[in-house]
């Protein structure tokens, strides 16, 4: 256990925040292996971690404890939350953004994180990743067990926000969402790969702001620079690309645009 | 010591500056753990750094080795420093960055680093990040005594910067300014929790820009969204932020800007 | 070859995708060290890939594996090719990116990379970093040998682009261009240290937009704010910078732009 990964996800961009809660791993357990997923979450942007979170928690090994700081409501009342899924440990506030992770790895054992032989003696109430978060996960990652850290939490009983299924509004019509911009100004939907599994790519059509793309392209090559394209992405939902550019800026596409497939 | 944790702190932004650091620390000492606290300084900035330093460091393991390049004089005659404090080794150029860190970790010994046998080979004149900060911390971080790097420096006789202590014109009122803008657009002033250890959280007054905030909140939640707050933050000065955004973005908030307080 | 270092050079900026890389390197190569390079290339620049990887590789230890995923084509037929030099193994999609890097250290075999037992299992069209560069990195780091990865590919029959050599129109005249834009807003050119190395640096003159620059400077300070400055910079190339200020912001400086040296 004491080999065992950290990976940090949080909206701490590039200032000092995230090396300290490096600093407070590594004086507890320096054997840790700490990775960052992104620290480049939109400020307390719930959905952006829900989302990051999601598509990149599995391809860390077994064992693995992520740890998610997206808290805007730290100092309050919040709890924060320690989840355990056969694969991972998960240690985030309880304000949903873990609930489309465990969607798709469901929580064996939740528990509340109260415990404060486990923190740093001192507890300030706006920086918890380093007095809460950081600590705790060292303590886990050296093989404190999470029922160790406070008492259980029913499944049903924690923030969930609700994962916006794409509309079915008849068989050959979905409506779904921009639910991701990534770096690249593609835009990533809720409709899944599995979604728009019968349809056929050289027929379907996505409509999405003043465009109406036909096709589906299997990647963001070979179409007319600035186009706008529609493919199935890498994290296994459809996406809304441009050739040589950024869908965003180009089409002034955003989280929550409307996009609807036609198959 | 072959394990030791070395922490980068510096102007360097994303580009491929910090990277080539950490090459040529991975060279000398492939075991030494490498921390970057952060690479976002603004261009420059030596109160930035120092500030960052001071409120960053101790959160490290005894031992760590605290690397500080913000640098503008690099390739000038300005020294470069090793501190030794009974926790830490720094290397900084002799700018006065250290110098609020060392307010409070004293040093014990303090060389300049002259000895060319701990540099690269080539040294350039505007990279000595890569050509001395970094082979010198490896070495350090193998065994290297501070006192090899060259000879003794007296501590009155380093580039001092003072700390811009705030100032009670009466015995109610403080008036300080904000030292440091962070990630999320709040201000961080140089009035300590000590400095108002007395006030009365409920009735003390902080006027900022056009702003009269009346009394010091616990945390960043609970006010009206865009409304300007004070509290203690988590670096252990007052802070002023904006409930649901950014002071900086929301008030114009800057870095010198007038803070008072009145309790 | 367990404990071997693996380099990250990419345009994926702060977002989960280099993260999700380095997951995916930990589950097969829990050893291995991952030191990012640079993630803030612009993107799709396949140029500031390459010179960014040509001025940094040489610093990281012997044996180090270097991937380049600036990738536009991903998901087309463009191969990816492993480079094994003397000191290094280079994993880059076959774009040209590792042109100038291999112009100093040479081949000594290349290969394609396309044996699939080395992917992860399901292989996307539009993220090979993480599916592909990622899982062959961590098997060579194991110890997989290049020629397992797939055919060898004749050096001229990569994929090259020509470092664009100054030109000297007369025996005092040197035309170059800028090839790079530093974090520090410094104008990096072509014009090598080599190219100038019978210039005197007191009377040489360099042209650059409206300015012209009277001498080689030895570093950033020393000259009024705001003046243009042309020295050698640490990558061993002539370099446009700003007294106190940036180069690209002050004198509008960018890439392609031309810089004249007069000797």
């Amino acid at each position: 256990m004491a080999e065992s990964f950290i990976t940090l996800t949080t909206d701490f961009s590039e200032d000092f925040f995230a090396g300290v809660m490096k600093g407070v791993i590594a004086g507890i357990n320096p054997q840790a292996h700490v990775i960052d997923i992104t620290h480049a979450l939109a400020l307390g942007d719930i959905r952006a971690g829900a989302f990051a979170l999601m598509v990149s928690c599995a391809y860390f090994p077994p064992g693995s404890i992520h740890v998610v700081v997206v808290d805007p409501g730290v100092g309050s009342a919040r709890r924060i939350l320690c989840a355990r899924t056969r694969r991972y440990l998960f240690l985030a506030p309880d304000n949903g953004i873990l609930s489309w992770t465990l969607e798709r790895d469901t929580a064996v054992d939740i528990h509340a994180v109260e415990e404060r032989k486990f923190f740093l003696p001192a507890v300030s109430s706006t920086f918890h990743g380093r007095d809460v978060f950081a600590p705790v996960a060292a303590h886990l990652s050296l093989g404190t067990k999470v029922e160790e850290l406070g008492p259980p939490v029913p499944p049903d009983a924690i923030t969930r926000i609700e994962f916006p299924k794409p509309l079915r509004s008849d068989p050959k019509t979905l409506r779904g969402k921009v639910l991701y911009i990534d770096r690249f100004g593609n835009g990533i939907t809720n409709i899944s790969a599995q979604d728009v599994k019968d349809a056929d790519p050289a027929t379907a059509r996505v409509d999405v702001l003043s465009s109406s793309i036909k096709g589906l392209s299997r990647s963001y090559v070979g179409a007319l620079p600035g186009t706008a394209l529609a493919l199935l992405g890498s994290s296994g939902f459809l996406e809304i690309a441009c050739s040589v550019g950024s869908a965003a800026k180009r089409l002034g596409l955003k989280v929550g645009e409307n996009v609807t497939v036609m198959t």
